[in-house]
This record gives structure tokens, sequence and C-alpha cells, in this order.
């Protein structure tokens, strides 16, 4: 029996070799060539995952996990052919624990679907990246966004995990503690794996209680240095920032253009407050003390829930936002995604602007820079080799430059394919050891091969 | 050339095999027996460190970390002989980076030495496990303390790491970013480790900024069960608080037989409000409200530094207040570590009082409840096998009861010589991918064998 033969047994219709359930798993938001997976299988528990596992194991046959395929570096593209194993039929948030302030779901379960789902317990799941990302995908990227400057990325907010190996085992890692110093931390292993070391089939996360109070607002600054000036007195005065995330003045144009907003073309931060009533009045005091001193102007509080909504959702649009400055037909972004320690992150984003201008690149900056992370968005023509070429060299320039500064290439998009190739610049000799890992756990090499590691050279 | 040839060459006097430095370390604060390593080594540089990594590699000689020497489950003893390698000559602090709010140190330095070289800069270490212990030390055992409900354990506080592997080859894991997707998080694989996986000879650390303001108190309880409820509840009303202690009856007693304190023999718990001015005082109001619903009594401030400073020495000093409270001559001090959820915390530690009453055992209880661990400390006999056995036995049943309600066995003290027997209750299938870890980093078992992995049966 061939190991497809042996999927459609154990799944009947839904395990697909169709080229419409292939080509649903074969595109991309961002840059990369569509690629077409040799079949589709739709688990619906662990054991089936497992199962899946041991057949494709038996055949030696690659298996690429797949959430919503949101990714932004083809985490979920196919690209040694194999099987997408899609987990939109794993969609159950299976048990909240209120009084624990914790939740197991499914890896298909989108945050904004658990968000619906928690809204009447008081609680959230604060990880935000914009995209309604599967749980289990935002897991296996290591995704962060908006609130990490205050809640954490997936990284703090994983608390344990299920998740199949490569040989079909099942194993689960951490508690439901808080905490504990049992031994290897498989968990913080498996988050950011990019699917390479197992198939996460539950998620333990940690949830947050609302905020009594929320407050959030908008400033504009003259030049991008007054505001990242700004953004680095307030992180380092210990204002617990919910959100401060810096928009350029060409991705306001943007935003303008995409959504008919009016906004004064200049760099703006926007902001949210999370707490107490006195500890929100307190911080947002404080902060527009030392904005004021930076040479904000121009402060906007979203006054009702709605302002607040449709503040974020402006911001949550950029990616369409940009294609409404360079709308050719056809075109597409390329976003770039450094992290650099705080202190650095004026003059990165001083020479991306740099960059940018010397190749006369139209580029966006919209960056959680609390973290220090920002992402120049940057439109050209996939069917133009040299618009590649200039925007890969682009990118490459802005990594080189987060090196020296004693940041990273990736702060939350990951490495998938597009990023393989900062790996040793980055790690150094760590490279063998985390090889030494994927072996350990991958002998066979059969999840998501041609991800994370670098080919040997 | 024998191995302890080659390493008395590279490091001259600062090798030795006299009994005076290999009884220096020897021994341990916990119940473990005095283990002599066969020679002491004392590096001054992570080049040297990786040198007699090579030389012990290439004899097939143990090597076991030593920081403090306050590990409680003889995370430091060299059971296997070999040479135990004395982190104390790599004390520096390298470089404070107060913009970007971290530090990095090497592995011999102690958080208190280190909180006095950061106290001109308005930032501070908050990780606290009561031992002046060293930061290499901490990080391998994923320590924590009553600071952690707030700031995070080990694992959330430690960016960056510098590593020497079991082959000499060294290492860097993570980076200044406070935030990365780039491959596999070999950091939070480190941390933890116990020593077993790689030498940490140097660390980047999260720094917080100090507090704005401070208020610290107590209350009591009429019972454990009124106290829990109302940490329970402070927990989830989102109050951040920076420390909320429990400490029984029992405690108190030895409190007041050890220190001349005159409290009301019942529960207590010991707080600390760290914040802004207002958001303290709201901090403070929110707290007393639930406490009073709970039922506390006796709230005693503490107004000024010193008071705060006699308040936190009362509380870090349980472990001689145990030993007040049966001083024979000889006896040592057994402190279990199991960590819960939350909600079951009223359970766990009802049963662990329980258990001891059948028992008929002297037990105190303080915790870090607000993270679900507690201590449970048990006096005994060191050279009577039965009273051994008996505390044995009873740390046996509240590990298990900590694993019934979805816990650890673990919550800080890691797992060394003593926890070994729970591994398979706790991990389960996780166990063997841990091995094939250990197998990946450290495949002639030089790094502190005999720890963390149970003997393979």
């Amino acid at each position: 029996m061939t190991a497809f033969d042996a999927l459609g047994h154990l799944l009947g219709p839904r395990f697909s070799t169709t080229l419409a359930a292939r080509k649903q798993n074969a595109g991309n938001e961002a840059h990369y060539d569509e690629v077409l997976p040799d079949a589709v299988a739709f688990p619906e528990s662990t054991e089936e995952v497992a199962e899946i596992v041991r057949i494709c194991a038996a055949h030696g046959v690659p298996i690429v996990a797949f959430g919503t395929g949101t990714s932004l570096e083809g985490q979920h593209l196919a690209v040694n052919g194999g099987i997408s194993l899609d987990f939109s039929r794993m969609d159950k948030v299976l048990e909240v624990h209120a009084e624990d302030m914790n939740v197991v779901v499914q890896p298909g379960v989108t945050r904004k679907q658990l968000n619906e789902e928690l809204r009447a317990t008081g609680l959230f799941f604060p990880v935000d990246p914009g995209a309604d990302a599967s749980l289990g995908g935002m897991a296996a990227t290591r995704a962060s966004g908006t609130t990490a400057v205050r809640y954490g990325t997936m990284r703090e907010n994983v608390l344990a995990l299920e998740a199949v190996m490569a040989d079909g085992s099942v194993i689960r890692t951490g508690s439901e503690a808080r905490k504990s110093s049992a031994g290897y931390d498989l968990t913080h292993l498996l988050v950011g794996s990019e699917g390479t070391l197992g198939l996460i089939t539950e998620l333990t996360l940690k949830l947050h209680g609302q905020p009594e109070a929320v407050a959030a607002a908008t400033c504009r600054f003259d030049d991008v240095a007054a505001a990242v000036d700004c953004v680095i007195l307030t992180i380092q005065s210990g204002i617990p920032m919910a959100r401060i995330e810096l928009v350029d003045e060409m991705m306001v144009r943007g935003f303008n253009l995409h959504s008919g907003t009016t906004m004064p073309e200049k760099p703006h931060l926007f902001l949210e407050f999370h707490g107490a009533p006195d500890a929100v009045r307190e911080q947002v005091s404080s902060f527009r003390e030392i904005a004021s001193d930076a040479g904000a102007q121009g402060w906007q509080e979203a006054e009702t829930t709605e302002a607040r909504t449709a503040l974020w959702s402006l911001r949550h649009g950029a990616l369409p936002a940009i294609g409404a400055l360079d709308p050719r037909p056809g075109k597409r972004t390329y976003s770039t995604d450094v992290c650099v320690p705080i202190s650095q992150l004026a003059e990165a984003i001083a020479a991306a602007r740099a960059e940018a201008e010397t190749r006369a690149l139209t580029c966006t900056i919209v960056g959680h820079v609390g973290d220090g992370n920002f992402h120049c968005g940057l439109r050209f023509d996939p069917a133009d080799p040299a618009e590649i070429a200039e925007v890969l060299a682009f990118s490459g320039a802005l990594a080189k430059v987060a090196l020296r500064l004693g940041g990273t290439v990736t702060g939350e998009h990951g490495i998938g394919l597009g990023k393989q190739g900062y790996m040793d610049a980055e790690h150094g000799a760590a490279v063998a050891i985390m090889r030494r890992v994927k072996t350990a756990f991958d002998p066979q090499a059969i999840l998501n091969p041609g991800k994370l590691l670098p080919p040997e050279s």
C-alpha cells in the first residue's frame, strides 16, 4: 500500500489529492511563489495526527503543518513535496480554566475565535500579530505583534503543549502550573520550531484579565527620530505600555489613501494603556509629559470602544494600505522584520531609511517599537527578477545592520524559507547545535524539511 | 599525560586536588550527604572553561559546575566523581546596558552583588530565591523565589547566554533584542538544564526599573484556607502583586523562636506592591478590600525602607527559623517544592497538612503562593534512616498530589538527585525526548552525569 492509499484509508474524504485542495494551501501573504503540496490531510484528533505521522514516517513522506496560511516566511509551503497537514478541523477550545487564567485549545483555533469564546469570562488572550492566525501556527513561529511590549510573545504565553513527534509518539510538555524546574524546557524548544521538531496538537495558553480601564490615543512628531526618542524614554521610564506602535509618514500616506483618513502625513505613535482606572490615568499623564518633551503634537484620544477599534483596525490594515501606495496590478509587498535593542532603534530605523533612499525604494515603516521591532514594507513586481533582487538586497542590508547593532534578523516572522541565509551570521557555532537538536527529534527529516536550518554546505 | 596533569598545567594553582579544596565544594544546604569531587578547577575565562572541557572530554572525566553551593537538590555534587568546575573567579559584571535595561555578567556573580553594582543605575535584577546564589547557578536550576509572581523566574529574565558545549565549542544563544523568532530557543533549553547540556559562561539578563513607589505589609488570617482564598482572589483580580507570600502558623512560631518577634501564631501573608505612586495606592486599596472580605486582620504596613528590609529578612530567614522549631544538634531540614495551578492551591496545602498530621511530622509551610508554589519544611535526623525514609515518603506523597492536581514536582529547586524518580510520572513519553536532547548535546555523558534524568531502566 502506498502512503497515500494508507492516508486515504485512514481519513476518507478528509485526505485529498485534488488540485483544488492542494491549491488552497499553496499560497501565501508574502512574496513567495505558490507551492503545491502533493496532498492535503485534515485530521480531527491527536490520534489521527499521530497515525498520519506514522504512515508518512514509514514511507519517508514530508509533513508540513498548515494553520491559516498567514505565515510570512513561507513556513507552511511544502517545498519538498509531501502532505500539507491542515489543522482547520482541529479548532475546538477544549477547556477554559478561568480560575487559573489559562485555556486549552486545539491548534486550529484562531486568536479572534478564542477571544470571542472568552468574552464572557473577563479574560483574554493578548498576543495579536494582526492576522487572524491559528494559535498552533502562532506558537510554531513564536509570533508576537502589537501587545508583546506588555504581555509578551507566544514564548511567554504558552504554558504547555501536546505534540506529535516524528515517530508518531505523543508527548506533553509543561504543566498548568505557572512555573516549574522539572527538566528540559521542551515547551520553549517547540515554540518557534516552525513545525520542524514536532506537530503541535494542543496548547495550554496563559490568559490575562481584561483590563478594568483602557485608554488609546495617537500623537504625531515632526520626524521619526523624535518619535523614537519618545518611545525609548517611555520604555525606560517603566510606564507599562500595552501598545506603542510607530507609523512613519509614508505609512500614514498609505492609510489616508487606503482608508480615506486625513491624518497629517507625519510620523505617529499609536498607543494603548491598560490597568486599573487610577493607574491608567497616571500612565497617560506620565506618557504625555515625556511625549510633550519629545515634541509630540496632535494628541488624539479614542474615547469610545468604537473609536479604539477604528484606531487599531487602521493600524492592522497596514498591509493593504502599503498596497495603496503602489497599486499596480500584480504587485506584492515584502516586509522586513528586524528587531534590535531599543537603544539602537533610532540608528536601525535611520539606516533602513537611508538604504531605501539610496536604492530609490518606496518604503513604509511600522513597528512594535517598544520591543525594538519594526517592519519596512516594500512593493515589488514578482514577475520582475530585478525588483525581487532589489528588495532582497535591501532586506539583506538591513539584516546586517540589525546584527551589527546586537539584534536579530527576525523579531516575529521567523526563519522559514527566507531568512536561512542569515542563520550562520546570527547564531554562529550554535547552528551546529540546532542541527543536532533537529536530528535528535527528526532523524529522517520528514517534518517541514527545507525550513529554518540552512542547507549544510 | 593524565587529565589532571593537563588541568594542572593549564590552571596552575587554580587546579587543586587537596582535600581542603575538595571539601569546600562537597557540602550542601539540603539533606544530601557530602560528596567529594576528585578535584576542583577555578577557571577565569570562557577560554579556560572550553579548554578544561576539551581535556575532560578527551579523558572522559565528568564536569560538575559549582556556583555558591546553595542548590537544594544536590545539583552541584559530583556523584560520579570528576571535577568541580568552580565559577567563583568568574564573578565580573561585564557590561551594564542601562538604556536597554539589560546586563552582561559572568556566571559567578551573585544576585546581591549584581544589585549592589546596579544601585546607581535605577535598575535592578528582580529574581530572588532567598539565598545569595550565583546567577549561573540560578539560570541552570531555573530559580525563582518571592518576586516571580510579578517579574517572572530565570526563564523570563535570561535574554541570552554564552555556553561551552561538551566538546569544548563555545556558543552564544539569543541576542540583546527583547524578542526573536530566529531558530530554536537554545537559551530556554539551557536554562533549567542543571549543567547537563552545557556550561554557562556568560549571561545577558533583563533588568527592571527600580519601582518609583513600594509598599510592603503583612496581615493574618484565622486559617490557611482563608489566606489562600485571599491569594487566589487577588491574583484573579489582576492586582500586579510584586510579592505575595504565605507563612503558616508553625512557620510564624519558628520566626518568633528564631528572631524574637512576637507575631500572633496565625497564618500570615507577606506582601509587596511596586509601581508609580497612584498605582501603588490603588493596588493596596484593592488588595485590602479583597483581604478584608477574606477575613484578614492585623494589617501592618512597613512604612520605612528599614521596616521593609526587616520584613523580608524575616521571611528569607525561614530555613534557620525552621531549625529553631527542632534544635536537636545534627538535625537538618528537608524542603518540598511542589507547584500547582492556583485553583488547586488550597487543596494541595490541605493535603500536605493532612499528610504531615497523619505522619505526626512537624511541618512548616511557606510559599510563593501567587505562583501556586509552596515549601513544606521538615526536620529530620540524617543519622536515622527511619526519619529520612519518613521525610522522603512525605515528599513522595505530596509529589503525587501535585501531579494529580495538574502541577509539577518542583517549582524552583529543580530535579538534581532527589526528584529523578518523579520524571516519568510528570513527563511520560517526553522523558525519552529529553534523553535524546541530552545525547545530542553530550554524547559522552560527561556534563553533570547522574543528574536530572533518571537512570535508564
